[in-house]
């Protein structure tokens, strides 16, 4: 077991032999397998990989992997839905859409306009009745939801009631941006949550293993030649502790500032860089 | 301490007994005190006067004690604020509104009609920066809030990422309406306490004791002799019980079913009835 993470800055030798220890990275690396993980549920692979190329970071499409497309591959291909209860209401944006349509998934909700007004009157009645609720609804798979508002928390409620699966992209409570933190997707669930006396979705993000056996699925590898490379301890690294990954690279270029955050001993990478181009100088 | 409940419906002698215990009654009974203590945030007291009146049970506006009074009241009269840090951001209806009104307590958000659009590009840097930030909010209140929406709950977690007090006019998660349940006051600040790390807000409703403390402020009556009515378990008969009341009646006219609720012996009310009329019966 690790309870130590080596510091890489600056040290070529290291580098080398961290970096020669992998045939894969989840995330970024140059020369070898690259699969970016992400969590924002909001944009589909096909945006990421613009979003990425933009950036002046070539990747393609089937290299990028996101949350959403992890849901939707669960849904069709891992859950055994009912032939009648095959319809995913949609708590989040078009990134989730167009994954599920990537996947032939039947979906409600999301961003459709008609859901977008404050709740009225007939609302209450039609919901407890049933008669504005899809019966072959199956699933509720709660995202980011820019959307999110009273009449959509409702639906998803009594969807839950009638027995659907609860799903969630992911459950970060927050979404960095702008140097600070909005609320993520686990913050658009937590309303339901607490409806429910505290029963979680099943995540199909970053640190859930459900992930994990996705990406594996697709890309095939060794995971002890595998390392998974992020700035947060408790998704980015959490997910290849758990994942038995042969190794994880912490860069501080995001929420976790140092050391000190894992001296507590719970989640501790392998090693640590400042910054990602760190790497580079080793390699 | 009462581990046992008295059934009182059909039970002439019991019920003459029973009434014969209390000066006042919190909720419900004629002929003496009575305070109609209510969870529900979106109304003012005068909206459930009115209410009252119209259900053929005649009321004042002084007889009403709600969740978003006792929420005004405490920020008015209890809470020590900064002098400049006397206004309060609503996360709720326009009771709230009214009744911050009423206390004269400077307050933005609410039902303002700006906040009910979609979070915008700009939004996230003017949040980060503060100069979307109104410096005077020293309070964000939530309750039940129809309009909830992502800039809304934006702008109140960097309120109280600042420093803003976090309090909740209540915190039931559900709201029972159509005989079934939709979103309550708790849901609408789930997302917030989500992002703050589970950190909960101090509640003005029942069951808090702030609630009771401020109820017996105004109506000065001797706990003693005052029982608490009502049909929920765990907000009601709890607040009566942990309030010290001389007794506590559960109806069962609402969520709760019977003896089986309290056989868990952790909140059982002084007596029950199938409903408050069979009260009269005795009386």
């Amino acid at each position: 077991m690790v309870t130590q993470a080596k510091y890489l800055t600056g040290d070529k030798e290291g580098i080398e032999e961290f970096i020669n220890r992998f045939d894969v990275f989840l995330f970024d690396c140059d020369g070898k397998q690259v699969v970016f993980v992400t969590n924002n549920s909001t944009k589909s692979r096909a945006d990421y990989k613009q979003k990425l190329t933009s950036m002046g970071i070539p990747a393609t499409v089937d290299e990028v992997f996101g949350s959403s497309y992890s849901a939707a591959i669960y849904i069709s291909r891992i859950l055994r839905l009912p032939a009648n209860k095959k319809t995913v209401f949609v708590l989040g944006e078009a990134g989730i859409e167009t994954e599920l349509d990537s996947e032939k998934v039947p979906h409600i909700g999301g961003t459709d306009p008609s859901l977008a007004r404050l709740i009225e009157k007939g609302d209450y009645a039609d919901i407890a009745s049933g008669t504005s609720l899809d019966p072959s609804v199956g699933v509720v798979l709660c995202g980011l939801d820019y959307h999110l508002n009273y009449l959509k928390l409702s639906l998803a409620f009594h969807y839950l009631r009638h027995g659907a699966v609860f799903l969630a992209t992911n459950l970060d409570t927050t979404l960095p941006s702008s140097s600070t933190l909005f609320p993520g997707a686990g913050a658009c669930s937590a309303p339901l949550v607490a409806m429910l006396g505290g029963k979680q979705p099943t995540s199909l993000g970053k640190p859930s293993q459900a992930m994990m056996d996705a990406v594996e699925g697709k890309f095939r590898f060794d995971r002890q030649r595998a390392c998974m490379i992020g700035d947060r301890l408790d998704t980015d690294i959490q997910f290849g502790i758990e994942g038995g990954l042969g190794g994880t690279l912490c860069v501080l270029t995001g929420v976790t500032r140092g050391k000190q955050d894992w001296e507590d001993g719970k989640t501790v990478p392998t090693a640590w860089v400042d910054k990602l181009g760190d790497l580079r100088e080793g390699a």
